[in-house]
């Protein structure tokens, strides 16, 4: 790897590996050359393969923020928590170091800001809505959701028969482009990834995938930080633990629960 | 214990045993004599003596929603996690079957609602501020928060001189009451226990103890679950993952991480 | 009485008797037994069953604000004001002196805060929307309330035919639940007392009853009260009028308008 | 009086005279010629000369919607409720019949929005800040309102020393624009009336008096009715209760509680 | 015209003249026979006959900005863009001098806001609909908003068949009523002058008809400024250039961009 | 210029080129090398050297809308339009065909969410506090904004003493951060181009460079269009005027108002 290369660290937040090499080489297929990129999944007894409850997020939150300070310790610029939950970030950002921390949600949502006055999300299960509808609100963006279109496919089934997923998500989109009066979609789910294009051909409005959002959003605050340096704010809320602290609770200590690693590296270097 | 009575578990949510005792005999001397209280906290390597920092929450977060589906398995009719930040609320609310779930923050604004206009938190340190806003907005209250007003106490210091501790409340709070107009107070930290009295005397408006506000609230509904049958909602954003789930992903097989454990049984029957 | 029982004060807020058994009835069978209750209405011109109209609520907002008063100066714990429009709420607990004021509404919505992430209100007629819209967000809530489902009833006639009230309770109700996306119900008039069970057992949700939310949480409150002194704030927007002015301007001093008067004492002390 | 003339009720919501003159005088001063004002102060035992406190105000809610019923049966185009509080604006517009009914702070508050990018209130006590902040938000301006200040002069004190109260206004007003950067300011009593003009030449921004406000708000008003036939609403939740129901719970058979009456009719017809 | 005569400038912000005549004609025959009304259209290559897009009001800012000049220069008291979208509304406010500037959805939804809970807008085409709410959120009326219904024809085309736009406009109306419980209704567009009459009379509540509202609107203000000395504000977000900054960067040098011009003078004055 | 260069056009919107060299050399000292910048200002008798108020930005709203018009139809991929009041944003839009739009004040909210809890503004003027308040809740920010704070030095002063603006900053900034618990900051104008990286230095906060945050949010969403085909929605609200009426209205017939033209080109092929 080159020495200056930017580095992203994308997580799986799961202790279920599975997902690491299609996502892995997904996110390969469109990463600038010059990145390097680490997709990793915890070493865990929980063996989750979705997040669709909160129960299951709680269980991993430890981790991310444990892979999150060993991102921060390793020097990756940037980290990505692949899940459109957007599972711990605010905990993550806070213990990143100069990494920033990105997530599907907030980074598809940011874009979609920028092509239309209003958006729909569309889901797996309406398990879903209430907390990610939260979660638009929490980023200031609530007045802009049109809606929340549910298509009755679970996480982990949204890749089994890809055609048939992606006819659910065109009557769904064409539901809420019509009815909802959305301008643009945003597919709610980062096992999505790859169903975008074709939706977005049928319905004519921008339909954002969230691997993609996520991943270039981190390449992008990564470039700013190396080159103007806008690491993450450290004052008040931001602030993190110091390390005294740390080191006397005894945090940390034990290697990241890392179980699963890929690294697709700068092209040309391998 | 009575077979009927009704039980309480408060989770001070740390891999760290040394508040059970003091908390566990406030709770005792405040407690309705025919309810059974378990005062627990964590087996963790995580030995924080605060929660701080989000890092240090996200690290309870996995243990909190584990030992509340113990509480729902052993049939607790109300569940407390005993950290003003309310810590994996959400999470925990999903898993405890029927138990009712409380924290602080959200039962110390509700007690204040039926009191006053507005109110003011004392917050320990600047660095709460933010996080707690947050909280107080997610439940509804922004518009009912005068200020936040910090002491510049750790939390963990809090009970260290109380004499001090409570002499800065009283300055905070009497700015909060006449700077910011605030009709009431609610001491924004569960270490603050038995500092209330002297402040409510000293200022003349209702200042709220987070401690006794919670557990209260357990009780409360805690009762009305008992002779009403208001148990927690289990549809969509409710809905709890199946059991089937749990037991493919191997979730909540180990014992529950209780490290410590203190009981407070129903007045005659110890 | 047993001298220091605590009393609470139930105000049918009509110059109408006819609810006073009935509803005295229901909260006696739901009352902790070292708890007193007196269930008051108006003596009045104004002969109105019910409170749909805000016209009707001017006409008993100054005999809530005298029974308040009087409640005040008995020495009464709480006071309930018994019509899920919460009329004169801020009024009443404005001159309560050290009595705690509840009323059905934001009672209600407390506990449901605790139950579910969401709820709907079922109504009796369109008319009561507006107002009742305006109240919930008042408190905060307007993110929460998933919808209002009329079931076409005017409130003096929901205990009519039970049996009718109840299915179209549930058939609003599972409207609200399937198409509203709703977690919880709460039934939005006192007239609905003993209708939520059979409606919570059909559709399986938490269903509110909006007499026994507001009732609890008066027991609840003055329990607080008598244990840690949290009375009603007196401070800037929470001030009443000095006993000088109340005399100046010959203010209370009429007996209080109670038209008829139900006890339900202490249970082995009547 | 002509037979077509447009026809005001002033209110002065309160059982105490002696503001009747004088601010009939006032509005005399300022009316068109074609239009005839009636103003009213209420028979009632309650002999309040301000109310600063929501016990007055809720003992005189009754009253005004007595008397409102009166302007609907005998014809007024328009009614004012004579407080910035604007109490029982929504009760009276229920039943006013075909009658506008307005009050100072929404009419305030619209001037302003049509001349400023934000105003700030002149409050006579701290007292009324929380109440009003309330209606302010209720209205939709609460984005708006850039300061509540308080001159610490009790309402019925304000036209006592009027040189006094306008210094007061001026340097609060002053301190509204330089410190809160208020651009316009509104007096937040109306008895305040008379004063406005001289704070406005002193600080040089907008300075709403509000009772030329609500007075001229229900002129403009009264004559898109008359003109347009632009009626209150009575569909939904402006629906006002039957003819049928008020007979049958006997309302407003008495005579409308007026204590005092003044006329200030159409020029050259008096 | 009389040298004291109150004087209101209607702006139709377009380059295209055909609607001047219709709509003065109807403006003269609903004014105050003591005002002085000028009807102008723009001198521009811009030949829109509407501004459906935000391009074509992007096209007519810089016009409408220097014909409030003009109108601030010549002395008008009042000055009405009209065009629902109230475009270049902030813009002209800044630099009108003491002309108040009135547009006719904030004066439309400042009338409602006295008549009922609550309004939806009829607008032509769904183009609309994300700009209005924009602008209704703006003026602080976002949660009064029932509903936006459609009826599908463009600005221009709404009085090419009254009767069948009256019927559109009955239908979408009686919609937003029923199903969206509105109160009231306000037709979006100036083109629809004279149609508000059958509408309000076929569904029972109030109807605004916004050149009407904006027209009366700057009659009331206009006699307000000349009465109470109320002209907008000029202080911070409302300070105008300095006539220093306007000569130096050469603006308003040209004439005023008014290509047709109607008078519509003083009644008895002409 | 290589065929398939991202193409880049900033809108410094102004009829006056004094900015366009040392902001064009800044945007090349910082763009990536395969994109090809056009810098250009307007040709307009219109001589503004900033857009401090609104009547200097509604007289570039037409000519902005027509350069925009010039880069859809060039093929350019993105436009910034280089004002911090992010002037005909919205408008620009719409007619941008498939050109992304960006503009500052948008662009450096997007990158302060992802770094801190939230932000202050550093504005160069009182007056500017208002309108950009606005835009920042616009964006649905205004919960994140700690505060506004003004150094007192206008638009097109603020390179004219480099050190003694960047020392204003670093005071304002502080008090920001101190006082307003501003975790980072925002320079709110373009011309304070070049003096983030001090302030930044000394306050040991992020402090966002206007220019910076939109040109490389202009680069990165320019990407994501090229790569995914993120265009701008064109449905509904987002719809374009068709071709058929802007010719009907002899739209954009005439050359785009460009004045001066700047190019950096790929690095390698200029």
């Amino acid at each position: 790897m080159s020495l200056n290369a930017t580095r992203i660290l994308w997580i799986n937040p799961l202790g279920f590996p599975d997902y690491d090499q299609p996502m892995g080489d997904y996110i390969n297929s469109i990463k600038s050359p010059e990145v390097a990129v680490e997709v990793i999944s915890f070493k865990s007894d929980a063996q989750m393969n979705n997040l669709e409850y909160r129960t299951f997020e709680a269980l991993i939150v430890g981790d991310t923020v444990r892979v999150t300070r060993y991102a921060a310790k390793e020097g990756f610029d940037a980290v990505v928590i692949g899940c459109f939950y957007d599972p711990a970030l605010e905990d993550s950002r806070e213990i990143s170091g100069e990494a920033i921390v990105v997530a599907p949600c907030q980074a598809s949502i940011q874009v979609a800001a920028n092509l239309a006055n209003n958006f729909s999300i569309i889901i797996g299960q309406e398990k879903w809505r209430a907390q990610m509808t939260e979660r638009v609100k929490h980023y200031g963006y609530g007045p802009r959701l049109a809606s929340m279109r549910s298509i009755d496919v679970a996480a982990h089934d949204l890749q089994k028969d890809c055609g048939l997923t992606e006819t659910r998500i065109i009557n769904a989109g064409r539901k809420a482009m019509e009815e909802d009066r959305a301008e643009a979609l945003i597919l709610g789910c980062t096992c999505t990834f790859g169903l975008a294009e074709k939706v977005q051909k049928e319905l004519g409005i921008p339909v954002i995938d969230p691997i993609i959002a996520a991943y270039k959003a981190a390449e992008h605050l990564a470039g700013l930080k190396k080159q103007f340096g806008w690491v993450p704010s450290r004052k008040w809320g931001s602030a993190a633990p110091s390390e005294d602290q740390i080191t006397e609770f005894g945090l940390f200590r034990e290697a990241p629960p890392i179980g699963n690693k890929l690294n697709f590296d700068v092209r040309g270097f391998i």
